[in-house]
Parts: C-alpha cells; sequence; structure tokens
C-alpha cells in the first residue's frame, strides 16, 4: 500500500497575511522607487540584545572551544540552571514553581505547535479570534476542530466563556497579538475556573507579558487553580529581543492530569524522545537575561517600544481613533476609520501616506474592519507614521 | 467534555537503557570510590568544536548586539546561505539539489520526530532492528504501528526488504547507530527500487554520513530514483561536534509526492506554522562547517575519533571477537563472548574491568547477545578500556 500523507493539510487556507502585504509593499515601491516606505506592520522586534545576553553567548561559544569547557548533550528538558532560573523569574512575582516544570524550548511559536502531542485530536479546540493564525493551523495539521470565541468591542477584545462555550482545550493569547488587549485577574480567575469544572486545558501563550504593568497578571499562574487546568508557553522574543537568536520556556504543572495521565510526565517523555535539548549556548544566553542585571537591561527596549506605542496612541487620540491595547502590549489595536475594511484602509494608508500596518481580517474573519499597528519599528519612523496616520483619517 | 490526552503514551515501554546504565555505574562508583571507570558507552562527542565555527558564531552573536546588523526573525525553512552551503556540500560529491530542497533543523532527533506531522498515522512504520529507540518511540506517540526487520550476522546487520516486506514508512540509518554497519550503493539501491515500487517513503537517517570513506554512499541521494522516495535527515552533531550546539538540516525532493500532494510543499507550510526558523547564531556556524578551511577542520576530529575505533579493533581483533562497523561509523558493534546475554557482558565488564559500554537489548530484541563500544571517548581511557576488554575476554 502506498504512503498515506497527511491529508489535514487540504485543509488549510493560504496563508495570504503577510504575502498578501510584501506583495502589495513591493508593487507601491516599484511604482515609486523614490518615496520611503514607513512600516508599523512588523511583529518582530529591530532593537539589539542586551550586553548580559551577549557576553555570555560569548562566553558560551569560547566554553565550546575548548575541551576542558565543551559542552555536548544537554538534559532534553533543560540545563537546571535555565530552569531554576526561570523559577526564579517567577518567584520575583510571588508564583512558586518547582523548576522541574519548567521546559526549555526552541520558541513560543514552536513550542504551540509541538505541545499538541499531548492531546488526542478528538479533543476540540477553541481559539479567541482575532488571532495568531498558526493556533488554528497548527490545530488543523493536526486533525483536529477548532472552534471559535469571538472577541470585539462589545468585550473589549477580551471574550469570556459562557454557558455554552464548548471546548476542551483552550489557547488565550494575554496581552494579546494583535489586539494588545490584557486579562485581568478576575477574567483570568472566570477562564480557570470554568475549565477546572470542565476538565478542559488551557494554553496560555504569555509570550508579551513583559510588556505587562502595574496590577495585571503576567501569568496565568496568578489565579487560584490554574496548576490544574494550564500550561504557560514563553518567550524570550519579545521579553529580550529573541526572535532571530530563539528560545523560549513553557510551565506545565505537575499537578497537571487527565484520565490518569500527567501531562508534565507525558512532556518529560516527548522531550526526551522528540529532541536532544536546546542549544547550551542559547540557554546561557537566556540565564543571564534573568539575572538582576538582565532585567534592568531588557526594559531599555521594553520601554523604547512602549514610548513608540504612545506616540501611536497620541496620534490616534488625535485623529479621535478608537483603539484597544498599546499600554500594556506592543500593539495598537485601532477601528479603521469610518467603517472601512481592514485590507481597504491598509490600501489607502500605502497608496496616501506610505505606511504599511496589518489589516485585522488576517487574524481572522472578527478582525474585519480593525487594524494592528506595531510599536517594533524605529522611533523616527513611528513618529512619522503616526503623524500621518492622524492627518489622513482627520482628513477622510 | 474533559479534555482527551493522548493515550499512545500508554503505550510507550519505559526508556530503561541509558538510565539503567547510569543507575549500575553510580552504584558501582558509590561501592568503589576508589577506582576509575573508563566510558566506552557514551553516544555524545568529546573534542570541541573547529574554529571555523567558534568564530562564526562569535561573530554572529556580536551581529545580534549592534542596531545595524541585528537580525530578528529569519526564514523558518533556512537562511539562504544556509541552505546554498548544505547544497554545496551535496555537490562536492556531485549530487544536485536545489536549495529550496533543504531546510535547517534543530538536529535529527528533533527533526526524526517533527516530519511524522507529513504523513498520516494509518502508515505503517517499518524499523530495522536493532535501532536508535526514538524511531519507535516517536512513532508510538504519533499512533502508528511499527513493524520491525531484523539485522543480524546474517546479514551483516545490513537487511535488505523481501517479498512479503509490508511497509510504508521506512527508517534506514547508515551509517547505522548502534551497529556501525553501512549500507552499499547497490543495496540502498535495493530499498529505493522496493519504495519506488509500492510507493513507500524511506526516512534515511544520515547522521554519521561524515564517518563514511572510499565508495560506500554518504546519502541516500547517490541513488538512481530516491528523489521520488527519500526524505534524508542529517545533523551537525557528529559530523562537526554540535551534540550540544544544536544543528541539522533535512532534504526533501521536490519530486516527492503522495495522493498528489507534494511533500516538500507541505514541510514549507508545517515549518512557516510552527516554527519561527533556526537560531541566526547556529546557522552561521553550520554555514562555516562547510567552507573549504571548516570542512579540513572537522576532519581533525572525525579521524581523531576514527583511531580510537580502530584501537578498539585491533583489541577485538586481538580477543578473537567478531565485530561490526568501526571502518566508517563512530560505534563497533561486537559480538558478546562465550554467547553471553549483553547486560550480563555489561555487570561482568563494569565489575571486573571498570568498563563501561552500552548492551545491545537497548536497542531491541534483535540486539540482544551484541554490544555497542563507541569512539568518541578520550584516546587514553579508549586504549585503557580496549586493553582490558581484550585481557578480560581472553580470559574467560
Amino acid at each position: 500500500m502506498s504512503l498515506m500523507p497527511n491529508l489535514n493539510y487540504g485543509n488549510l487556507k493560504d496563508s495570504y497575511l503577510f504575502f498578501g502585504i510584501s506583495k502589495k509593499v513591493e508593487a507601491y515601491r516599484a511604482a515609486h522607487p523614490d518615496k520611503p516606505i514607513y512600516r508599523l506592520g512588523i511583529g518582530d522586534v529591530s532593537r539589539p540584545l542586551c550586553d548580559c545576553a551577549i557576553r555570555a553567548m560569548h562566553e558560551a561559544v569560547e566554553d565550546q572551544a575548548k575541551a576542558g569547557t565543551f559542552h555536548g548533550y544537554t538534559p532534553e528538558c533543560g540545563l537546571p540552571e535555565f530552569r531554576q532560573a526561570v523559577a526564579g523569574y517567577y518567584a520575583r512575582r510571588g508564583i512558586r514553581l518547582d523548576a522541574e516544570e519548567i521546559f526549555v524550548s526552541s520558541g513560543a511559536s514552536d513550542e504551540l505547535g509541538d505541545i499538541l502531542d499531548l492531546f488526542d485530536a478528538s479533543s476540540a479546540a477553541l481559539v479567541t479570534q482575532p488571532a495568531y493564525p498558526a493556533y488554528v493551523d497548527a490545530s488543523i495539521i493536526a486533525g483536529r476542530k477548532v472552534n471559535f470565541l469571538n472577541a470585539g468591542p462589545e468585550n473589549d477584545f477580551l471574550p469570556l466563556p459562557g454557558a455554552d462555550t464548548a471546548a476542551e482545550l483552550i489557547y488565550l493569547c494575554s496581552p494579546n497579538n494583535p489586539t494588545g488587549a490584557v486579562y485581568s485577574l478576575e477574567q483570568l480567575q472566570t477562564w480557570v475556573d470554568w475549565a477546572n469544572e470542565r476538565g478542559a486545558v488551557i494554553l496560555f501563550d504569555a509570550a508579551y507579558e513583559a510588556f505587562v504593568e502595574g496590577e495585571l497578571p503576567h501569568s496565568i499562574f496568578e489565579t487560584k487553580g490554574a496548576e490544574s487546568c494550564a500550561i504557560e508557553i514563553c518567550s524570550f522574543s519579545k521579553t529580550a529581543g529573541f526572535t532571530g537568536t530563539r528560545l523560549g520556556y513553557t510551565v506545565i504543572p505537575k499537578a497537571l492530569e487527565r484520565e490518569g495521565m500527567n501531562l508534565n510526565a507525558m512532556w518529560v517523555r516527548n522531550r526526551t524522545t522528540k529532541t536532544n535539548g536546546i542549544s547550551y549556548i542559547l540557554q546561557k544566553g537566556g540565564i543571564a537575561v534573568f539575572t538582576d542585571e538582565g532585567l534592568r537591561q531588557i526594559q531599555e527596549n521594553i520601554q523604547f517600544y512602549k514610548q513608540n506605542a504612545r506616540v501611536i496612541m497620541e496620534a490616534l487620540d488625535g485623529a479621535g481613533v478608537r483603539y484597544w491595547g498599546g499600554k500594556n502590549a506592543p500593539y495598537v489595536w485601532m477601528a479603521c476609520p469610518k467603517g472601512m475594511k481592514s485590507w481597504d484602509f491598509f490600501d489607502l494608508l500605502l497608496n496616501e501616506v506610505q505606511v504599511v500596518g496589518t489589516p485585522g481580517e488576517g487574524f481572522g474573519a472578527s478582525g474585519e474592519g480593525f487594524f494592528r499597528l506595531s510599536s517594533f519599528g524605529s522611533a523616527e519612523d513611528t513618529k512619522i507614521a503616526a503623524d500621518r496616520i492622524r492627518s489622513l483619517v482627520l482628513g477622510i
């Protein structure tokens, strides 16, 4: 019998969003080679890594150059000192985790796909929409049914479960990509209580937690009872600029069980089977980020991006545009002016004022009519782009 | 309904091999703290990375420290220059690959698990046994049936498909872990022809190809027709000592299709969904390995390990022991003396002469009665251990 490929790939929709944007930008650039383009569409960081991480990775590279300090295979679930460093980072916010509840990863996007190995494909996923497209696509590849829960102005883009909400595997992202909305502790508690009642499991994407200020929760483990219903997936990408360097970590509590099977023990078995650990060099960089000095240094970049977000929000305030996010997140999520569709607003912005953003429709149907602006650009470009958006919207 | 975990984990056997070895070694050490132990059991490398890779990774770390050279997200399937470098490595042996047929990975062990995403779980796997345990375990986690094809002295540990061989997904590893046996070009051609006739797909694990000398094939793509039936999974781990640094690559030909679906295109979609690329720093190290200078430098370590293997083989020759591998592989696979069982020989070696090896039974039932010796240790320890094995066997 001939090999049968995974036919679920045939159920994936073409991922048009970023490809579509780059095609339109290239076409505009070809037609107007003299006009500079200002990018607020980028989900990638632009500032270099902090000194601590750089120094630690140079030292780790040097370790690999000498017989006395050379490191071969590292433990699959993470170097003990890496797992301790992450536990220490949580302890600063009063969250007590055992180091063995922490797993090193290549980054949140990798882990969000790999973690599905823990679940039977018959369990349906629930995705709050608009959403990071990979939640849906990774579930489809695994043959999992995906239900949606709409986020919108009516719930400030922070939907909560209702009596009729049905799903076993819940994706939550807070601070949210793309909306920048952040759940309060009470709202997260509602989700956790709901999941515990039903035996559901929450996959909590905390990739943007470092942008949270004040009393809002950074982690689902700030609630009561999350240890019996939640897995938290984190990244150094936005915390410390590791988008191209790659490193993350995942928390799977030892108390998390379903049908008599322990999910922490299952993940140990998964990692020891399907990986040989994460690069010693990168883990050393991550450990350095979570020192006192590292945590001070990464604030410089985070505050830089937050200042960009303020510049964008002031411009939108000046134009009388409604928006969400921006305060505790690197993204500002604006309503398109005059009820425009998001790709129409994209075209208008690009053609009239040479500013590039991300159409909300690309994050799912309920993102239609909204538009994502990112704070990850340079201060100069962000200022020019924000001014241009204000002028354009005021002139419509 | 409560979340259903992946119940396939319940079908995994406890992975006793390396845990069992370390428990026995620790117990011996506690009882005999004064006796040095000589390790020929290790599957990990011990020699530091070559200068080229170290220099390139230092430069890449430095790139991440400055705004003008900082790299964020890299293309999910690999930096174009990385894919070109690998294509160039194949071209040196006359194999023409398009750079888009090459995908960067975190390493062979990671990829051997992840690649199963391409196939429907209903397709049975065929594993030649003895085998790297992860082939079987990753298949079980995916809910796939695993058939075995026995390798043994009767086929020089290089089994070929017979008329009754039934499977759709074939794992082949050459040079083999644990046996060190290497398929000839004619033998690989037999496998490729067989797979093409039946529509099967071969997962070819080439992690040890750098140890091949002379006319034996390094790659399944040296055969005719492999582009329509084979995926090759490779690693810098043994080629350049990257076991703890982590980097690999995978070849999926553009001509590889099943049921009208293109496996190369499916993997592009998988990687863009389930990863955000592999670390810029590590890819720069890999590119440096495949320069003229890098390829010269890595030979130093490979020849060092090969000399260790010769020392082991000479000792076994002196003791009149039959063995396989060692010439084109870092492993020597010996028959246990006097028909002993492999764990009994393990205990004897440890207790009598303080040498640690790997019992063949740990690689599957057909490994019983055989024993793996590794060349990855120091020259001094390898010499002492080899002498002790010879004396012990001659004295039985």
